[in-house]
């Protein structure tokens, strides 16, 4: 088991509060910590905080950022700021390099800093670990709570299991053979139709097509074929 | 060049429009359109937009989806609902399916539903393609600027360009070298070196270690190698 610990340090708005509870709720993380929030939990918090009001009533409060992530195997801060290749302080990785995290076991704490300062430097050389969001350079600064929904975003897609069934090749085949027959039908020039045919299958490939899409296609493709093979049955 | 336009269909909180820019701008998204807003711009949207008043300021708003995407290649719906694998209206693709469509040239309309209704099935059939993010199922309704967030992140993505140099491999191979060194001065045991050596190096490979970090690094092994060597000096 991965458990981990969303920490804030002393948030600024009773609304951002609100907001992390929501975002943690929607990717399936449940624990909060706030190290000495500059506001109180209000009902603004909890209006924002929407159907995670657990989260949120459930939260812990601390008075320091040591106290937040003691005994936790890994802490991982997050930035905004990017400094040069030289500075290793501020050394980042993507939020996609968390995805090789999923695959271990630990306690792992996620730090995010104030909305007005971030982290202190001496908060940062605490941190294992830094994650940094590529932004647009014109204005790199993103409120906390985006950042946390693009971060637990990240960590939840290593999670992910499938839900609809791709097309399987049986189907695909078939589909190839309606659409080649189709081509044949309305005398489609015989020297593109091996370009043509590579097409349509490349089409249902990147479309990622799923079995319920391919057995509609079918159904149309299906249709199509009868017809065009009626007239030709009635001309001759 | 791809253009995006950003539709918000009858966006009903004010903080959502200044938000929306907020997230537009740090991805590098400039283009917002509203439909039939059901709340006027205001003050509070201004200061939640924060320094994408740029953005806000040349919204436009259009009476109608309809007239939002006029014109454009690829309408592109975001949706939270799911449905099961039968329905298609509501069939969808995971936000880094989009990755795909950075390849390309052309106008996309990217367009996010009601904070309360979502978009129509109307609304939904407009669009050529749905997409959803993967959420808890316990909680599964984001706020539409979280969600925008994960969209514009999974999109802007695709345009990153690297930032620091991955050490390499001469660096690579002189840390190896003084590692086994090192190995040799501590009389390591001789039959687990292999495992030891392979790990070190897996675990530089898996930090994806930078010039500089390396630099560090050789900086350190160097200074350990210098000191063991003459303690063995000393001693012999």
């Amino acid at each position: 088991m991965l458990r981990f610990r969303i920490v804030l340090v002393e948030p600024l708005y009773e609304i951002n509060i609100g907001y992390a509870c929501r975002v943690m709720k929607n990717f399936g993380f449940r624990e909060l910590c706030l190290v000495r929030p500059r506001t109180p939990i209000t009902e603004v918090s909890k209006v924002f905080a929407a159907k995670a009001h657990d989260v949120l009533e459930s939260a812990i409060m601390v008075d320091s950022l040591e106290e937040a992530v003691k005994d936790f195997d890994l802490k991982i801060g997050t930035t905004g700021k990017l400094a040069g290749p030289r500075n290793v302080l501020r050394s980042v990785v993507p939020p996609w390099h968390l995805h090789e995290l999923m695959k271990h076991e630990g306690k792992v704490a996620l730090i995010f800093g104030r909305e007005d300062i971030g982290l202190t430097n001496q908060e940062l050389s605490m941190c294992d670990v830094l994650v940094n969001i590529p932004t647009s350079e014109e204005y790199p600064v993103m409120n906390v709570t985006h950042a946390m929904a693009v971060i637990l975003y990240e960590l939840s897609k290593a999670r992910i299991r499938p839900k609809t069934r791709l097309a399987n090749t049986e189907l695909r085949e078939v589909a190839l053979k309606y659409f080649s027959d189709i081509l044949k039908l309305v005398d489609f020039p015989k020297e593109k139709e091996p370009k043509a045919k590579l097409a349509f299958k490349r089409i249902l490939g990147k479309a990622f097509i799923s079995q319920k899409e391919m057995q509609i296609l079918l159904g149309f493709l299906h249709k199509v074929h009868l017809r065009l093979s009626s007239y030709v049955t009635g001309k001759s």
